[in-house]
């Protein structure tokens, strides 16, 4: 295998052992300066960009340069990559600033496999199939509001749990309103419409719980409210707003149990939800909402996993269990 | 002592083993119909005014009778009280219709002892040392809102845990008013504007929670969403038509603030709180809370206990504890 | 209306207040010789056939006449019903003895309204899309195993939580299975062959937990052991059939993959999992197996609910809370 | 500004970066001896005074000079301050031995910041306030006891939890008399007495349970027992020895409220409570513990916080949650 | 079989279905005043002997009788029994007061069948293999305590759980001795003496806990303090009274890992120990408390099961699980 | 002390802080490739024989010496010992290849310092005295089953909590045995037969759940199924087995309260029981396991712990508690 042209573009993900790189841009997602045991300085950092992320020491650095390292921010590096106790780190041996402009940070977020038009444009048919007028009229009110339609073709579905990926909250929520299809014809008695309408708005608090320009984090409000009753406030100002435009109230038994299928997704008070499910969309829309997330988690344990030597992940906190990851019925294989 | 006048206003309170009653009007609480075993009907039911409530059976009834009296309204009782396992006994033996509009059965629910319209003054004096003008215009929304005020100072503060009667809402938080007063001043870093509003709203949510014309019990959006969420929204609706009015936005690290302290107050997730204290004021208006609620059920405990050859009151399951009785240093006696 | 012929059948469920019964047969859920305060003996019992079951009593009773009556046995009634407190009570005026071989007992248990022999033909044809020969070995050997069979097809899905009825657990099964067909399609890296072989298993142990020839109860193997374990015994055994059959080794990884998942399909050890899901194929089957029971249980507890005066069922231990019953959004009367 | 005199005294909180120090005592928190990568040894310490803490490093050092070291005792220290991933750091270039005597090494532990002769006066002022001559009685024998009040001076509230200084005991406890002043008269049925006595001895405990000499750590009693059973006997001897005193039984019933008042102040059993609190004496306590505690908690996470860049604390374990920082209604900043 | 003689002493134990009886003392447990459906009233009550307890009914009672019986105290009856749903009941004829002091109250408490003060020898025995001194001063101040060793003879090991009868305290320690005689021997490094006297001591607290004079329940100070920490304050009291006579300082290590052995005995928090065992000897004695306490659950709740019909008792709280009854084994049998 | 000659063989347990060490064959537990800090790569590992473990280092160490390093091998080191922080370290200065064949990697795993052919011999003289014909038969199966008796010797009774070496499972087993015999006879109507089948079976499954070649983990079985289920299939096998030769059904309630035993001897659904003990016998060996596991557990925290300066070793997670170490009653030191 020849060496890849230096200076050709080069995903980290791509990056293998032993390869040099004249000019890449990455973003810096962690940054610390520390001091060697003889008293020089050594710069301790995470580079990444939209296919993933990988350590990275700079030798010789100086307060200088650490200080003229945007965290969350781009910049041009050169250097080499080598195995380190059986994983790539990156040497820098050089670095320069970004032309203000040239790249978004955003670009270099971690971020699903999927096209967001897509997946976007697969949530919005399946909420074609919402009959209800009065739902039907609050999905539209979020559908049709640009920047919602924007942050939630943007936003992770978590921090880091599941999906915690640029368009993760549209992906996580194409594949449930997809599970919905096929599923609620099973239980004619189960609304379809409250299903979709709930699946649409559970986690579409997200939006506002989370900062995701150029890293994932909680916000302020986020983390004093909470997604699950920020997107409650942000359906009963809609539901105002349709009231206010059509003269006519919004049907209260309608909105309150859509709020109380929200307030109720997480299915426990210790996951944040003040109330329990109380109606069987409710309880729908929280196993479904449980399997597309676990199943997730499980598929991340087992991509995410460097150790070969073992038959087992690391231990997932979230599923309270290491995950055994030989393909025992060859299900995984590229072509089955 | 002369027996008393069987046709003079006799409470449920007033009410002793042996007395005969002409025509006295009380609430049925509860009403059931029993057959006995040798196949004769009886009906089981509880008598109730703002006093309190007693047991009550009418033997040789039938299901004419029986569909006769509504659960939750008003009748003229004639009878006698029976002493039956040490308790009284209301043994009826006639009853008749109460004229239409008479009465009204509200006054008949158990009752604060305290004159209503001097804790709702006391509490709005209270709410005049809030000095913050944003905190004061949300306040004052909701004091000028009359179906507010007036539903405030009826609505119980509980379905049973504790101040579970009319005017209990109010008087709960004007004990609360009454404590931040003299506690904030020990803590000067702690907002007492922040935690006065936060005393005001805390429970204001128990208004829609509760329904409480002709009996204490949930609405079926109280059971959906809970009184803390329900708060939440409408102090929300305020704020929003606060802004409106004034064409200002309403300071958004304000609102969210209180918001936090409203859905954090019960302290913890199995409560019904999605969010955990993260600031003074929502610690500080949690323990104030618990405080008098909890010394409020140990007097009622001891009150309501009739067994006067224990020291110790039945087990009270929010207490996690039977409570000790006996006032051993002497400070529930008037005049010891 | 003209009044039913006192002779024709008349099913429990078909029983009207006021009705008269001359001859119908009835099995004895339950029965209690008591004393009336004036010394005389009447029989308590409750009379059940599949369509369901009613309190009764009888007046003037007799040790003789008590002993007489077989617990879990069918007889001759004789009587009327009765209104008591709203709910329908029967009188028994005489019973005699059915005719050995009459009747079955079993007849008289709840049981699924569905065709049993039409659900257990949606099994065997779910069962047939398996398209790894090992476990289509192990499925058939249970498939064709008569006794297994046979019981599969009576068993109930539990004592009393769900699907707690004759037919139950091949209903139950049945549900998932469909669940899974059209579930699966949407994660390709979930091996359907495992999740299908693993929802026939999962509670096939319950044929060995449970008694229901008479009565519903667990067998003392069955609360020494659980269905958990019983059913891993089980399998064991049919794979070293297949062995002893074959001559070849049963692959260890599928075997210890599907035990893996029987055992773990709990999903909480406080449930009787002695292991905690760690594969894909043992998430899914634990939330299908969930969202089916859940809402199995909300469909049961409204049906069951009697109470028209309120908007909630009583409380439901199993989904830790009372549930909502207006069919809010239409789904639940399409054609009564 | 001109660099501070190197010979004055600094105390560790004022050291700056970049500042030079010939000649200062500090304490020896902690100390630890490294290799450096290439063989040679270096010493990792932690310098502490009064005013705080900083992390040392000394280069070039060898067994003999770390032997040399007192940890928990004081030295005199040269070198500089550094800035180390945005912290200060102290290079040592030397350091000599303390004449035995010169300095008190209690005198370097962390202090409260208020006068502790002036706490231990509004302690004894508060006391005052008892009426009742036995628990008066009881009060005295600690007052009096001079080691007593000594230790009870000098200890720390906590190891680490809250109020962890010197004084922190007599400023916690005085902190709860305080409130108790203000909030017993809201409440006249608790006695106010019994309340006093309970808050003055609910920690007295902890002046047996730790040790603060030199460092702050539990006593093996402290383990072996908890402060809370510590207190009680203590309790129970000075009773004693007021009965040998006055040749009277001291009131059972008030001793036995006074312990267990004492037993179950920590409100629950996992926190080391053999009792739950079963009178509204006890009660009250526990609540205005937790009050004083947890507010001093969100002060001491506040004010021990360094990351200018967030708007939350780190995680605090005894709040379950990370503290909001922004001073929303500016009630921190008296004059910013 | 001839019908007992009436007069004799019948045993509530020896009382069959169909007997009369003309005259025998029994203790009543309970009483309770009940009216029948059409007007009259009826006693409810429990008869008991230390041989049993079984319930009584008195028709055609007055208010008069009702509060001639003294609850707890002795009368004679006379009567018959009758077969009540498969249980014995005693149906009251005539009853009349015993002479004061002709019977001992106490006689009538349910008892263990072993002889009192064989075992207190046998306790007494054990206690002799402790060889060090201190600790064998300490017991010999509880064994010559005359009130103490009388007390300790008569108490029962807890009010319901298990050893709940007359002489059980002496009898769960006189089992836990016996263990620790066998089980020492294999854990040399395990202090010998050290656990015989922490199980002497362990549940000596229950002699001030609870009451057992005409009944078994918690005394104030049981409630308040509970055994643990009054054991504890027992035994601290002794060791100063040593101290007084000898002269000289008991060993502290051995006081506070006895004190610490006895506080954490329990186990857990949650039942009431205030600290975890934290050396061998308190695991130990924790261990082997719970193996005989547990036993004896086991072998009462089979003994005390009635329903024949059963594989299974009813369930045990305090196992949290019923239990299988069959002697499989063949161990129960005397000659099998 | 004249030093130890270079060429003996010195165990890791005996050798000395500055002692140099020529050609000695230890185990590689775990290596590490690290770089310091100036770009030089060094090893860091961990040395170990059964008689225990030390950290080492290789300054100047390469990549390819690195992977010529067998992760659980043997190699000849040469080398010196150092302290470091008060612990020892070994230097590396070279290591080579170890002759196949001339050492058994085994040999170098933590072993118990007993004689495992004893210990095997004295649970085959325990077993011995089982007299049931059935359970011999089964216990028979096992110990003449030739591959289960050596694994049974080799195996640890856990990977790190309690008995965590070679041996450790027939020394855990031959203690619990040796409790049985002492404890049974004090309760009769407990089996002593099935006790001992119980203890002599309860953990035998580990020697499928572990692997223990050249270093203890789990195996993907044991992790999958666990050992308690493991052996309950074993069991079952052997009961097949056992039925298949002597043409004899085993009979069902010996099999199923055996089978019950072991899954319920863990005695918390928690701790992987899927069944609570619900048998005496079942409760007998939950106990006296716990007891053994736990008092293993005190001593490995003492013999472990290496800081003299504190009287307490540190958390032991699964005692919940730091170990008291003092020796109070002497009975550690053999001659003190």
């Amino acid at each position: 295998m020849s060496p890849p042209n230096p200076t050709a573009r080069r995903s980290v993900a791509e990056l293998q052992a032993g390869e040099r790189v004249d000019d890449q841009v990455y973003r810096v997602a962690q940054k610390d300066l520390r001091t060697t045991t003889n008293g020089s300085l050594y710069i301790h950092a995470v580079i990444a960009d939209a296919s993933g992320q990988m350590p990275a020491r700079m030798w010789q650095a100086s307060q200088e340069i650490y200080d003229s390292i945007p965290e969350g921010g781009l910049l041009h590096f050169r250097g080499r990559v080598e195995n380190y106790k059986g994983s790539r780190q990156f040497i820098i041996d050089g670095l320069r600033r970004v032309e203000p402009g040239m790249f978004n940070p955003a670009d270099f977020l971690p971020s699903t496999p999927h096209d967001v038009g897509v997946l976007w444009k697969q949530v919005k048919d399946a909420l074609r199939n919402i009959k209800n007028r009065d739902l039907l009229a609050l999905v539209g009110k979020f559908v049709n509001d640009a920047k919602f339609a924007a942050d939630f073709q943007r936003a992770p579905a978590a921090v880091q749990l599941h999906h915690a990926y640029i368009g993760g909250l549209v992906e996580h929520t194409r594949n449930l309103l997809r599970l919905a299809e096929v599923v609620c014809p099973l239980y004619p008695e189960v609304s379809q419409d409250l299903v979709l309408t709930g699946i649409f708005l559970h986690d579409a608090g997200k939006v506002r719980e989370l900062a995701f320009e150029t890293n994932f984090e909680y916000t302020s409000e986020g983390q004093l409210l909470g997604h699950i009753v920020q997107c409650v406030l942000w359906m009963h100002d809609k539901c105002r707003e349709i009231e206010r435009e059509t003269g006519k109230a919004f049907p209260a038994d309608v909105e309150m149990s859509l709020k109380h299928l929200i307030l109720s997704h997480h299915g426990k008070y210790e996951f944040g939800s003040p109330r329990l499910p109380a109606t069987a969309e409710a309880i729908m829309v929280h196993y479904l909402d449980n399997l597309d997330a676990k199943l997730a988690m499980v598929a991340e344990a087992i991509a995410g996993d460097t150790d070969a030597g073992s038959n087992w992940t690391a231990y997932v906190r979230a599923l309270e269990s290491r995950i055994f990851k030989p393909d025992v019925m060859g299900t995984r294989q590229p072509n089955p």
